[in-house]
């Protein structure tokens, strides 16, 4: 593509990085921001600026925060007693949308995957065992809510075998049909997993 | 939906300001750069901040351009005598794309549009009026290449107008069949234009 700026090449090519932007994509909003008001283009970068500069991790669970604990974590409302364990923030955020969870969070940041060179160090695998022992008892629910793929299963396996001397227990979110599926057009490791994991009908 | 974090929500508003990104494409996109080093923001916020404070418009064309002149407007090695005209700086690119084309252009910046409030005082045909007018007779075709809109043609009709006491021609792309396109798909507009702008078999 051949661009009739320097200014709009440099533009498109680093906005271009971001994913799921391509070339034609990036150049469409660089021209958008050409367009509008400089105004715009600043609160955008200042807010992206301020945003890389000043986030920090929940010490406790690793998450996302403005401050040095989340406000999940100090949160008096939350229950202690059970600790969700996640990859990402985002899968918190998800979680957090259906309201139906009011424990706690760990993010793990990432997940077992050999192939992408990432091991238990790289993860907060050990912070997580850290948090149990310290908690003295109080935590006493494990959810893990991984992926169910072969990564999400090795990190539960990994993680399910470090807690096993502490006296908690260890769930894993159910895996089934989702709400709204057809049984016809379930996948069969889907669909054995949730007769495999049936519950009582009430 | 809920954010961990109000530096994450207020990056996320004004990402989802651009057009089509949505709030989460604009999570995503701002999750991506947290877990980049910062670096990556700071490229990207400076290339916008530049962009967006330098760009100039080329005093003759009105495309987008790093100087007072636009490249092509400073060339010599454009064909000054055939002037193309349209809408946005984009249009531009995407015929310079096609290396079909060795004239200069002028960029309207919009088309007549009564419904969204943009008359010929909002758009640069004043100054393309003037363009030909200072040219002397050196400019001896304009090529319209709007959009095959009633806006378009609205457009193209009413520039036609201004400047039917200038010895220049006007003419207008060709419509018709796409190439690779199939003709028993084609609207018939499309089709009944294309049979009308039949061009000599060689």
């Amino acid at each position: 593509m051949e661009f009739p700026s320097k200014l709009i090449e440099d533009a498109v090519n680093e906005m271009s990085k971001l994913p799921g932007i391509g070339k034609k994509t990036a150049l469409r909003l660089v021209l958008h921001l050409v367009k509008e008001n400089e105004n715009k283009t600043t609160a955008l970068t200042q807010a992206l600026q301020k945003l890389r500069a000043n986030i920090r991790f929940c010490k406790t669970c690793h998450n996302i925060s403005d401050d040095e604990q989340c406000n999940i974590c100090k949160s008096h409302r939350r229950d202690r007693a059970m600790l969700c364990v996640v990859e990402e923030g985002k899968d918190v955020m998800a979680i957090e949308n259906t309201a139906q969870y009011l424990g706690t969070y760990h993010v793990l940041g990432g997940i077992i995957s050999p192939v992408h060179g990432v091991g238990p160090e790289e993860l907060k695998i050990e912070s997580l065992i850290q948090r149990v022992g310290a908690s003295k008892g109080e935590i006493r629910e494990i959810i893990l809510a991984l992926s169910p793929t072969m990564e999400g299963d090795t990190t539960a396996f990994y993680i399910h075998k470090k807690l096993k001397d502490f006296p908690v227990k260890v769930t894993s979110i159910a895996r089934g049909i989702p709400v709204g599926g057809e049984i016809e057009y379930a996948d069969e490791i889907t669909l054995g997993r949730s007769i495999m994991g049936r519950t009582l009908f009430n």
